[in-house]
């Protein structure tokens, strides 16, 4: 008997395709491909599974939704030890509010997986945070809870989540970054050129160097957010240098 | 180096005592018991750790709340896969609602460990609810997500989930049960007692037998409700002969 779990190769080459897309955008092997298919699905194509079920992401959305939330509220317990009941709830909110998701989805440009008989111009904004969560969901089920914590921070926590900004305390880090570095005499630069490669949604990419040498990049849908991206990483990179002064 | 991770003995009596409970309650050794004592601590206590941090169980209820949420989401989405999104939302509010989950505190007679300055009688039945989310969030810290889906498994969806049931198809397994054994001519007995033991709360018990042999078993904090969970089991035990007529 063999106990170790087989991946199931993709059978045709659109699903190859997908496969090693994906294996980049998880960092992981992805072992049943059709469940990642099943999140990528608008209930517009009206498939039907052998059983009659409805093969669409909506299910999957509604999962991801759930896991998310408690890998958030598992974050956020540990991060403010000083937050009431409230404070947590409400920080939560924040980070899983439509707004959110989709901008997560979008950066993600997850909608390049997606099939719907919708026109993308018509399927509406929400459309990518809905498949930020069906994905969630999805990796839920083809591997388990601890993958999707991994997923969750790597690509929810580290990149966007940051309790200072969210509490108001921080309004721009690239603000916060020019301002200390010109206080400290430190030459800086923020390189910022469009970077959408074969993606469909436009991307930009940014690189901050401090005196010549290359701290932090970012990469998103927008300059600015890509900017306030990697301005953030310079600021955790620095931060005990800019909290004294 | 020793990678063992220690489990920390209780320091005092009441302590241990606690301990020796939460062993029986749980089905594993907890680890930390200042996490428990916190998941059982009114914020009426009013106390507060080294740190300023008050000790309550308000923050953990956040958290359990959160993990019972996608426990139970997951459980839906395998246990009925015909089910829509909307029909996996209203299944799952059901099951974690507020009524619910004071019902599941009381089974478990949570409040035994509970500390607080207010007189149990002025709490309010929420507490119930509460201190079972506080300890599902516990249990997150003191162990994992994988003992937590294990906790809730055997406490709540066993005994207490019931998909027929929550859609309304089966109203009272004690009338079905009673039903099938007088079309079979089988002789049945519902014995039911009272057996709170040393608990705070009034505690009952049945035994089911058919034709002479014991089935199943119930607990609870009604007659009914008692009944219902034995009648449950044995309904799981025969279900095939009682669906074929």
């Amino acid at each position: 008997m063999n106990f170790i779990r087989k991946i199931v190769k993709p059978r045709n080459e659109e699903d190859a395709q997908l496969y090693n897309e994906l294996k980049k955008l998880l960092n992981f092997s992805p072992r049943s491909i059709n469940k990642y298919k099943k999140a990528f699905t608008h209930r517009s194509v009206q498939m039907l599974d052998s059983k009659g079920i409805p093969i669409n992401y909506e299910r999957l959305e509604f999962l991801g939704d759930s896991i998310l939330g408690s890998v958030i509220a598992a974050y956020l317990y540990k991060k403010v030890p000083t937050g009431s009941e409230g404070y947590l709830t409400q920080m939560r909110s924040k980070i899983v509010s439509r707004e959110h998701l989709n901008e997560l989805g979008k950066d993600l440009d997850l909608i390049r997986f997606v099939k719907s008989n919708i026109d993308q111009a018509n399927v509406g904004d929400n459309i990518h945070g809905n498949i930020f969560e069906a994905l969630v969901g999805a990796i839920y089920l083809d591997k388990n809870y601890n993958t999707c914590q991994k997923f969750i921070y790597e690509n929810v926590i580290v990149p966007y989540v940051d309790i200072e900004k969210l509490e108001g305390k921080i309004t721009s880090y690239k603000g916060l970054i020019i301002e200390w570095c010109q206080k400290q005499k430190k030459k800086y630069t923020f390189d910022t050129y469009e970077d959408s490669g074969n993606e469909a949604i436009k991307h930009f990419s940014v690189k901050v160097s401090i005196d010549g040498e290359q701290i932090a990049k970012g990469r998103a849908t927008s300059k600015k957010k890509a900017e306030e991206q990697a301005a953030k990483r310079v600021y955790f990179a620095f931060q005990e240098e800019i909290s004294l002064g």
